[in-house]
C-alpha cells in the first residue's frame, strides 16, 4: 500500500511507500500524520494544514460494515485535530487502487478535480461543477469520467470555506450522501482548491487476505455475531438509527428548541417506527432498510420518499431528526427530509447545520418550528449572502455573533442529538474528546447505566472513547460494537490475516489509546487546556425540564481523561 | 472611598468599604477584582461575569492628564481578562462621589439607567433611549437628569451585545466621545442591562490631598516636566496623536488595505499636519487642540469640522486614521471623520470596526476605498441586519465567517494601527499582552530602537507593558510617560501625598508587575497558553513590502513574558 501526496499549490504529486504506517489505518493514521506533520498552531485554512484521507485496516476486506475511511486535518471549527469517517464506496475504491493514504498539502485559489487511477494522477479544472448542487456535480463527474468511478466532493459551502462544510462520498448506488460531516473538513478541502476527487479502480485486482484460512474463520465468527445480535440483526435494519428517538425522548435527552429541553411534545411524529411506517406506506422508491456499503449486514440506512413514492433523500438518521427536527421544533418528517436534502445538496454537516439554525431560532431570526424559514435560510448558503455566511459559520460562531450564551457546542462544535444532562456519559465524551462534541467519539447511550446519575460516567465514556477509536482505526462501523462486545482477539485475527502483519486484540486496544494520546498531544500544543474540556455554563446550571437534571459529573474526574491527563 | 456593587438581576445595591484595595486603582483594581471574583472559564455574557469600573489613584487630584478610569471584565472578544481606560469627566465624577469602584453583577433582559448621587442609587427604565444615536441618548440623559451630571452609556451595538460594542463616557464639554473602546465591554454592559450610568456629584466636596505640601511640590515637578518636554508641550497639543502618521508610514507600519502592506500611496492626505491645517483653514467650531479632561496640559484631542466649519466629530486620532483610513484604502479626512462619527453614534470601537471592515474589504464584500459602502454597512449595525451583525462581531469572527486567514488579530482582538512587521516591539506586545493586540498595553513606537530589527524588542515591550500598566493604575494618560521618563519617585510622592498611603516609586512598579501577573494568571485559568501568544501566521511568512520585513522575534523570547512565563 502506498501514500500519495498531492501538492495543490504546484499540482504535483509524490508517491511513498506506507511501510512505516503498516499497522495504522483510518483515524489512527490520519491523526498520526497530522500530529507528526502539521504545526499545531497553524491557521486551519492556511498553507500548513494538510487534508489526509486514509482507509481503515479492514477496508476492502469484505468484512461486513468495514469499508469505512477517515479524513483528518486541523479543524477550522474546533481549532484542534479532527477526524471524520464515513462509509459508502469511495474509501473502498481508494483501497482498491492500493492507496492507503492520500494527503493534500498547500493551498490554491482555483478549484481542481483530482483524478486517480492506475495510470496516475491528473488534474482537471473544476469550473464546470462549481456552484452546483452536489447531486448534479456528482452526476457530471460520473457522466464525464464513467459510471464506474467513485467520487468525493465538496459543495458550495466548501467552496466558500464555511465551517459547516463537509466532504461527501458516494454510497453503493452512486449517491453522494455519505458524509465526513464534522469539523469543517469541507472548508479545508476548499482552501486547498480540492473540489472533487475521482477514483477509477479499473484494472485493479481484488484485495485478498494474506492468510485466507484464519481470515475466513474470523470473518465467519464476526458475521455470526452480527447476525445473532438483536441490534445489528433486527433493530438497525428495521428502524435505522432513528430507533433512538423513543429512547432519548424518554430520557429527556432529545434536543428540543436549541437544547433548552430534552423532549418534544409531538415526538411520536418523528420516531423510527413512524419513519419506517411512512416509508413502507408510501412505497415507490423508498426503503427503510438500505446498505451504504456493499455486503453490509446491518443496513441502517434508508431512502425517504414523498407522498408519490419519489425519492427525497437518504438516509434520514437519528442525528438528522434530532438536530433538524426536534431541536428546531419541527415535527414533520417531510420537512426534516427536505432540510436533510438541502444539506446534502449544499455539502454541509446536518448536525452543525441544525445547531446553527437552533441558535438563530433562539434569537428569533427564524421562528422555532418555521421549516420553510429554515429552508429559505439554508438556500442563502448557496448565494453566500450575509445570512448564508452566518449560518455557514456554525452554531458556536453564531452564538458569538448574536451574543447568545445558550449555544450547545464544545470546542466550537455542535453537540449531536443527545442533551448531555439526559445522557451524562455523552456529556463526558463531549467535554473530553479531542474531537469536541461528537457522539461517534465515545457513544454511551446504549450502555446499561443510569444515564441521569453522575456516577461512573467518566469510566463509561473513557471505555467508549477507546472502543470508538478502534472502529475508526479498522474502518469498521461503530454499530457492530454491540455484536462484537469487546472480543478483540477475533478482530485481531481478522486484521492480522487480512494485512499480513501480526496485530493482537491487545494491540488493537493499545493503538486506539495511543491515537487518543496523539490527538490530545496535538490539541495541547494547539493551545487546548482543561478550560476547553467543559460544557457551556448553562448545562451545569439550568435544569433540563424533561430529565430534571443538570450536568453534574465532577470536573476533577473529567480531567483524568481530557487534555489535562497525566500521560501527555 | 467605597465600592458599590449593583446586582442587576434584582436591581439591588450593596456598599462596601474599599480598605483592602486602598493602594489599588484603575486597571490594578479592576484586574484584581476580576481575578478574585470572576470564574475564568465563565461565559463573558453570562451571569458570572462582572463589569468593574474603577478610578485611577490620582483621578480627581488635579494632576494634569490624570482623571482617567478603567473598566474591566472578562472580554467576549478575547475570552480573557480585559481592561479599557478613558479620560473625560465621568470617572472624575465617580471619584467625586467617593466611589472607588462600581461593580455590576448578574444579567437581565431589559435595560436600565443607573443613577448615582449622594442620595444613593436609583434605577430608571431605559426604554426612552434604546435604539438611539449616542449623542441623542446623552442629550436626553442630561435634559432629564441635569446638565451637571456625567454619564456613561452604551449604544445600539451594546444593546445587541456585539463584540465591538464599547462604553462611552463624556468629555469636559459633555460629548459622549471618550471611549473604553476595546474588548467588547459594551456587550458585557448590554448583557447586564446597563444602558447608562448617570453620576450626579451635586453637594460633594472637592477631594483634597492628604499631605498638601508634598503634593504641591510633586505636582509642580510633574507639571514642569510636561511643559518642558517637546512631545507633551508641542507635538501632541499641535498635531495630536496623528503626528504618528508620518512616522509609521516611513517605517512601513501604517496598516494599509487590511494590513497587507505598511504604507499608503497618498498618506500625505491623512497626516497630522494635514489634519491640523484642514481644521485651522475651515475654522468655525473646529480646533486642533482640545482637552478631554479639565486642566490637561497635553490636550491631544481635537474637533473636526466640515467645510462650513460645523463640527463633525471629535477627536480624530491616529488609530482612527490608521484603521478607518489607510487600512480601508480611504484617504479623505472627511470620509474618516464621518466613519468615526458613525462609530461614536453606534457606540463601537473604531479600531475593531476598522479591522472588521478591512477583512470584509479583503473579501470584496465592500471594495477597498469605498467609503460610502463602509458607511452604509456600518448603518446596518443599527438595524441588526445579518451584515450589521457580521460587522458587529469584529474582525476575528469575520475571518472565521469568511474562511479568511489574513486577519490582523491576536487573542481575537484587532491590532491597532501599527503593522507588527514595521514596529516589532508592538508585535511583541500584541502577542504577549494579557489584553490581546493593544498598543496601550505596551507602546514601543516612540522608543529609540531599530523597529525593523528583532533584537531587543522583547525587553522593550516588557518595559513598556510595565510602564503602561503604571499609567492605567494611577489613572494617568500614557502620553505623560515621555515627560516623566521613569522618574517614579515623584509619582510615588504625588500618589502618597494625595491618598495618604505610603507608596514609593518602587511600589508603583511592583503593583504594575503584580497586575500583569494577575492578568496572566486569569488568562491561564481561562485556557490561554503560549499557543495564544502569537501573531497570525502571515505576519511571519509574508513580507510587508513597505518595511521589507516579516515578524521574526524568536518565540522562545516571547514566552518569557507571555502567559507561559515562569512565575505563574
Amino acid at each position: 500500500m502506498k501514500i500519495i501526496r498531492v501538492y495543490m499549490n504546484s499540482l504535483t504529486v509524490k508517491e511513498e511507500q506506507a511501510k512505516e504506517y503498516r499497522r495504522l489505518g483510518g483515524r489512527a493514521l490520519t491523526s498520526k500524520i497530522i500530529h507528526d506533520e502539521v504545526p499545531p498552531t497553524c491557521h486551519p485554512l492556511g498553507s500548513h494544514n494538510k487534508l489526509v484521507f486514509a482507509t481503515g485496516l479492514l477496508t476492502g476486506s469484505g468484512a461486513s460494515s468495514a469499508d469505512r475511511y477517515s479524513v483528518g486535518a486541523k479543524s477550522p471549527l474546533t481549532g484542534g485535530i479532527k477526524e471524520a469517517n464515513a462509509g459508502g464506496i469511495t474509501g473502498l475504491t481508494m483501497g482498491k487502487l492500493g492507496i492507503k493514504s492520500l494527503i493534500f498539502e498547500g493551498i490554491r485559489n482555483d478549484f481542481q478535480i483530482i483524478h486517480l487511477s492506475q495510470n496516475g494522477v491528473k488534474f482537471i479544472d473544476a469550473t464546470p461543477i462549481l456552484g452546483k448542487d452536489l447531486s448534479e456535480a456528482a452526476n457530471w463527474l460520473r457522466d464525464t469520467f464513467g459510471k464506474h468511478v467513485a467520487v468525493w466532493l465538496i459543495g458550495v459551502a466548501g467552496e466558500q470555506k464555511m465551517n459547516l462544510a463537509a466532504i461527501a462520498g458516494q454510497d453503493k448506488d452512486g449517491d453522494p450522501t455519505r458524509y465526513n460531516g464534522r469539523g469543517g473538513l469541507g472548508a479545508v478541502a476548499g482552501s486547498k482548491g480540492v473540489k472533487a476527487i475521482v477514483l477509477d479502480a479499473s484494472g485493479t485486482e481484488k484485495n485478498r487476505p494474506q492468510n485466507k484460512e484464519v481470515f475466513r474463520y474470523a470473518l465467519k465468527q464476526y458475521h455470526s455475531w452480527l447476525m445473532e445480535t438483536p441490534g445489528t440483526a433486527k433493530v438497525l435494519p428495521e428502524l435505522g438509527t432513528s430507533s433512538l428517538v423513543e429512547t432519548t425522548n424518554a430520557l429527556g435527552a432529545l434536543p428540543t428548541r436549541n437544547f433548552s429541553v430534552g423532549s418534544m411534545e409531538n415526538y411520536k411524529n418523528i420516531t423510527g417506527e413512524t419513519l419506517r411506517q411512512t416509508i413502507l406506506e408510501r412505497g415507490g422508491e423508498g426503503t427503510p432498510t438500505h446498505a451504504c456499503m456493499p455486503g453490509c449486514i446491518i443496513r441502517c440506512s434508508n431512502v425517504f420518499v414523498d407522498k408519490a413514492g419519489k425519492k427525497v433523500t437518504g438516509p434520514i438518521e437519528y442525528e438528522n431528526i434530532g438536530l433538524l427536527g426536534s431541536n428546531l421544533d419541527i415535527s414533520s418528517l417531510d420537512d426534516i427530509a427536505e432540510l436533510n436534502r438541502l444539506c446534502n445538496e449544499l455539502g454541509i454537516d446536518t448536525i452543525e447545520t441544525g445547531g446553527a439554525l437552533g441558535v438563530l431560532m433562539a434569537q428569533n431570526v427564524i421562528a422555532f418550528g418555521d421549516a420553510q424559514g429554515a429552508m429559505n435560510a439554508l438556500k442563502e448558503i448557496k448565494t453566500g449572502s450575509p445570512l448564508g455566511r452566518i449560518i455557514g459559520s456554525g452554531a458556536d460562531i453564531i452564538g458569538k455573533i448574536y451574543g447568545e450564551p445558550h449555544v450547545p457546542t464544545v470546542k466550537g462544535q455542535t453537540m449531536p442529538a443527545y442533551d448531555p444532562r439526559g445522557v451524562k456519559g455523552l456529556g463526558v465524551t463531549y467535554a473530553t474528546s479531542p474531537m469536541g462534541a461528537d457522539h461517534t467519539a465515545g457513544q454511551t447511550v446504549r450502555v446499561q447505566i443510569d444515564h441521569h446519575s453522575p456516577e461512573g460516567q467518566v469510566e463509561v465514556s473513557k471505555k467508549a472513547q477507546t472502543v470508538n477509536t478502534i472502529w475508526d482505526h479498522l474502518g469498521m462501523c461503530m454499530f457492530s460494537s454491540g455484536a462484537v462486545q469487546n472480543r478483540w482477539d477475533i478482530l485481531g485475527d481478522l486484521v492480522s490475516s487480512y494485512i499480513g502483519e501480526p496485530i493482537s486484540g491487545e494491540d488493537i486496544v493499545t493503538i486506539a489509546n495511543e491515537t487518543l494520546k496523539v490527538e490530545h498531544a496535538f490539541n495541547k500544543k494547539a493551545g487546548f487546556t482543561k478550560a476547553n474540556d467543559k460544557l457551556p455554563d448553562y448545562f451545569y446550571e439550568e435544569e433540563n425540564a424533561a430529565s430534571k437534571t443538570v450536568f453534574d459529573v465532577p470536573h476533577d474526574e473529567l480531567e483524568t481523561i481530557g487534555v489535562d491527563r497525566d500521560d501527555l
